[in-house]
């Protein structure tokens, strides 16, 4: 648990926020992680994870869009494509949720100055 | 308002818990910060601030302990002496805080770090 202003905080919730993540998203953010090895498609995604498929294709858009994911075009047999996903490096996340949280301090910095000039 | 973890805190908040106030103890610090010229007694306080003298005993005691008040003593004519109080200065309260707030980050950062190894 971590401590903020006499709040408590576990540390999925503060990846989760600071990642800026809906429940869905996190639940196949966190799919993922556990499976980090293995591409899969939409579909698979919705049968692991219990979420509906527009649920799942919505969500693995916003990941790639926020860099969480890595999208790559698998080419069908028949002709045509299906896009698979995986997680990014959990080094690079961790770093990007550092970044968010340290902007969070520094705004709590930034208020004791203003705090300190009253 | 500050930020963290999708919630959201006021300075005030901030600043009362990083020193592990009471809200007696905060309340007194508040109005010796309004007032920082003077020194006062624990009997004026109490008028001040309507607390009862127990409490603010008690409590100036505490602050003092924290480091967050100077205590003086006022002989008094008749012989003996009362302890008068006034508050640090704001920049050093700041540097307690910030300290304080570092140390909860430090904890992110080592939960991010054991995440990471998951």
């Amino acid at each position: 648990m971590i401590d903020f202003a006499c709040k408590q905080f576990k540390i999925d919730q503060v990846i989760k926020c600071s990642l800026g993540l809906t429940k869905a998203e996190y639940k196949i953010f966190e799919y993922l992680l556990k499976h980090q090895a293995g591409k899969i498609s939409t579909t698979d995604l919705s049968k692991k994870t219990n979420l509906d498929l527009t649920t799942i294709q919505k969500s693995v858009k916003k990941l790639y869009e926020k860099g969480i994911l890595i999208r790559t075009q698998k080419n069908m047999d028949g002709g045509g494509y299906v896009f698979c996903y995986q997680v990014k490096d959990k080094s690079e996340i961790k770093q990007t949720v550092l970044k968010t949280i340290n902007s969070w301090v520094e705004k709590v910095d930034f208020e004791m100055r203003e705090w300190n000039k009253k």
